[in-house]
């Protein structure tokens, strides 16, 4: 429903230097996950998905538009497979594009009834700005030397959590839910995207590579600061704290020893169990916040499996 | 008053990296015209001055937006005066900045009375994508071997035009304005949008060196199609022609030479008095949209004489 919907967005537009690059990213996927979200929030409280239909495409095409700045600032060459739009045109392009598509996301949220436009829109601008919020923490933590668990926690939360839990309630909202279990669903997408978000931590270091696709170690490699690295480092002895210290200073060149050094001593640390530990704590919080909410158990059931879908991939 | 409502505006938040530029930026100034104008397109109508001050700022506030971004695209090192944000910090800086000040530019616009909460929003967002648009079409016609007239002012009239437009028809919204003369507010700002910006490309070639402060014939040697060269190519003879297209294909290396060799086809041609009479079809234009609508003499006198403040600037 929502690629079909999202088909009819006239993107056949001129200037193609503009729509082009829309399209393009858009076409080239996604699971489609937050949409999702935001029309299982509707049926919850009784509204018809069709009535959420626009937002959840607002909530997507924000989402695209995050990924297509986040790249520039990333320098990522690739996203879902195919380069990136700033390697594809360039990064003037991939701004002015993002722009419009912010712009056109904007527009979708728009398209809900009158009763709650107002607080649709007070929702999207606030994890909007969130989400930027969250973006520029993680860049800083780059430069900056120490990041604590729970400047971490909140960086992620920014970065990837309010989003999910603004699609969710943004679909309550649009079914006119009451105010207390628009909230608690909110914190269910809360809880859910912050266990997401360890979980890919926890994968690029302990994933199968076979089944996830994707080569191990990759983040340790980019010295990125990760659950794991910085639970690591709480926990490290004085010598082992040296030698992680080291190994993220550049100081090993090879990335396969780098990678073998850094996992020992998350190993002998016990990361691997502490990180589920982390997720289930976040799941529990998320199912907590499920069971209080006011609904018929159908479409709880829904949501409850979107959630454990996600958790099983992890281990 | 709306400085000092700007200056309400918390931007003392965290994380620094995010909200340092976007102070800079706004307290670099700006002659604040678009705020202004809504607030005189609500008085005219009956409104008082503080109803449309959010949508006000709001709409200040998208068109610094566009300048930190369109700076980096540009590749422009100066903003008023001082080091652009994408130089003065860095290129990610201004995009994120730049994201997190348009989301802010979305929640003033949300800050107006609920019965025309959804005709603000509309009318901005619309307006947002049509500047970027303009944008757009802008860097495409550096690219593009011809460009004619009609182009080039369509593209200023997107560029440039619009917003003016959106500003004055916003306040007249806020303070209920019918439908036909929020039209007719729209279309007066936009005529005097695109009168101003071919006084901008005249004032690069014709403009009083000592009195605007800055040198003439910079469009000249970047080698921009404004206005004066379009219309130049479009006149000229085959010899004439010839050496426009010389001069900006970059053979003539001596700026100064370059820049005498352009103002003397211009002059043979007479632009600078083609030019002129293109403002005053504009400004016609604007006051007969403005005389037809329905309100007091006075407001509407305020509108006239700010227009002509404008013009009055170009010869």
């Amino acid at each position: 429903m929502v690629a079909a919907r999202m088909a009819e967005t006239r993107l056949d537009k001129e200037p193609r230097g503009l729509y082009e690059p829309i399209e393009y990213c858009l076409k080239n996927g996604g699971k489609r996950i937050r949409p999702l979200m935001t029309l299982l929030g509707c049926e919850m409280f009784g509204g018809r998905a069709e009535e959420a239909l626009s937002p959840a495409i607002g909530l997507e095409l924000f989402h695209n538009f995050t990924l297509m700045h986040d790249d520039i600032m990333d320098q990522a060459p690739i996203r879902r497979g195919q380069p990136a739009v700033h390697v594809k045109w360039d990064t003037n392009t991939a701004i002015l594009s993002g722009d419009v598509l912010f712009a056109r996301a904007y527009e979708y949220m728009l398209d809900v009834p009158d009763h709650c436009l107002r607080q649709v829109m007070e929702l999207f601008s606030r994890t909007v700005i969130e989400v930027c919020e969250g973006q520029q923490y993680d860049m800083d933590f780059e430069k900056t030397g120490r990041v604590t668990e729970a400047e971490y926690l909140e960086m992620i939360r920014l970065k990837t959590a309010v989003l999910p839990a603004a699609c969710l309630k943004a679909g309550a909202i649009v079914a006119g839910a009451p105010a207390v279990d628009a909230e608690k669903i909110y914190r269910f997408g809360e809880s859910v995207g912050l266990a997401f978000q360890l979980r890919d931590d926890w994968l690029d270091a302990f994933g199968d590579e076979a089944l996830f696709g994707k080569k191990s170690g990759g983040d340790i490699v980019a010295n990125k600061k990760t659950w794991l690295y910085i639970k690591a480092w709480e926990l490290s002895a004085p010598a082992q704290r040296q030698e992680l210290d080291r190994a993220y200073s550049g100081a090993i060149s090879d990335p396969d020893t780098k990678i073998g050094r850094v996992m020992g001593i998350f190993n002998s640390l016990g990361i691997r169990e502490l990180a589920i530990q982390a997720m289930e704590t976040h799941y529990q919080r998320a199912f907590e916040a499920l069971d209080a909410i006011e609904a018929p158990a159908g479409p709880k059931e829904n949501l409850r499996m979107l959630a454990q879908s996600l958790f099983d991939r992890a281990h």
